[in-house]
């Protein structure tokens, strides 16, 4: 199943939002990620709202299909698991988990069809009630500066939703992003390395730089510098060419000028 | 060591931001995350501005010691590793790694203060230059539904804070032990890389091997092998050493003779 589709069972809910803006910068961080279903419970501001509309970037779509609901209990009625935000324990103490932990947490539900997942977010100034947390099964907590910790709601959303598709993008292959995915070239082979190397030396022999005879550490500085690279082939011929030319430049005019009139 | 004095040797560069706000949410999201350094290279509108004062949310001292730069190239001056955030594979392909092996690859440079690291992030409309990515030693791309991919910047600048907050709580201060721990020399510096690829052209061209006015992609695919490399300052003399002996080897060799009659 593409990553997308994973993601489609999770619905990110905002209760009580004040500002329109917020609502707009949430559902370009969803689509961004991936995630379409957007359910607003309460807005304090009017929806839709053209502030919404430009801070959204183009996830209109995700405003024109928002569902408004009164209370957080009927947004989340068809819900299997629901995670809430929670800037810090309360009175009641609940086992905190972050971002990370929630990703692992639903990554076995994500490829259910039959889950229907919420992520609630409360309001910018003082987050979600007590009574709201508890309509919760997990809560998540975004480790952040003690001494600054009020996030951003569309910031907070982005977290969230970019640790679920990080632990979806890891299950599909197609959306796999690994080392050097596109690299162009094949990597150079052991002997070609080495032909490399037994060029360099001969070269900085014959630019006087080199002497065999007190070799210190060079050639192998080299060696380490270039290997932690990992050359491919065309780099490994670009690194030849400059050597030939050095050799060239290094010998007399004349010479350089036989070479020449003999390889045309 | 707090994990928030951990943070303290990564900057945050922005290149080139249009929006006001989006400095402030930039701001913000650093401040949230325990990030303190903010330099922004030639900003596309007025700063201070009092868009960003409002979008920071309090963030102000990040705003009020932010720097201000007229090129990237000053701004990364004193880095010793510097990330890049790009959207897609270039007509070069780099090797892509997503925050989460960001955070991995930087956890143990951030509990050693010789290191200074940014992370450079570009316009909201067309990100970074091709020109701009080639002072990275490394790109990362935030996974993203490939249909939507343009995150807001200050979202952007959350998720890869998040990951290093992520790769540092919890970090004591016995830490593990990582890639390059125990590195004898220092990592070279971007003056000197960039100094080291300026004299590097330069020898290519006087040896013969580099056409200015026909330069292909060949300057592109060297900085990406050195990049790779990473070289630390003795490895960068030493290849600086041996351009400036080529360029001797290169020259005739009566001025060979009265440069060493010189020297002697």
């Amino acid at each position: 199943m593409p990553a997308t589709n994973l993601l489609d069972s999770v619905k990110i809910v905002l209760v009580g939002t004040s500002h329109p803006g917020n609502i707009g910068g949430v559902a370009r961080a969803m689509k961004n990620m991936g995630l379409l279903q957007l359910c607003l419970v309460a807005p304090r501001a009017q929806f839709p709202h053209p502030e919404a509309v430009l801070r959204s970037s183009g996830a209109t779509d995700l405003l024109e299909h928002a569902q408004v609901f009164e209370t957080l209990e009927e947004a989340l009625s068809d819900c299997t698991l629901v995670a809430g935000t929670s800037a810090r324990s309360r009175n009641l103490p609940w086992p905190l988990i972050n971002p990370r932990q929630l990703a692992e947490r639903l990554q076995g539900e994500l490829a259910r069809p039959e889950h229907r997942i919420a992520l609630v977010f409360g309001r910018e100034d003082r987050g979600l009630s007590n009574e709201e947390l508890h309509l919760c099964h997990l809560h998540v907590h975004i480790p952040c500066n003690p001494d600054f910790s009020s996030l951003n709601i569309a910031a907070a959303v982005q977290v969230l939703c970019y640790e679920l598709r990080m632990a979806v993008v890891g299950q599909s292959t197609e959306d796999r992003l690994p080392f050097g995915t596109e690299w162009d070239v094949p990597f150079a082979d052991n002997q070609a390395l080495e032909m490399f190397f037994d060029h360099l030396e001969k070269t900085l022999i014959e630019i006087d730089f080199h002497n065999p005879n007190n070799p210190r550490q060079l050639m192998s500085r080299l060696r380490r510098l270039y290997l932690r690279a990992r050359p491919d082939t065309m780099e490994i011929n670009m690194l030849r060419g400059i050597l030939t030319h050095t050799q060239k430049a290094a010998r007399n005019t004349n010479e350089i000028t036989d070479d020449q009139t003999g390889q045309k």
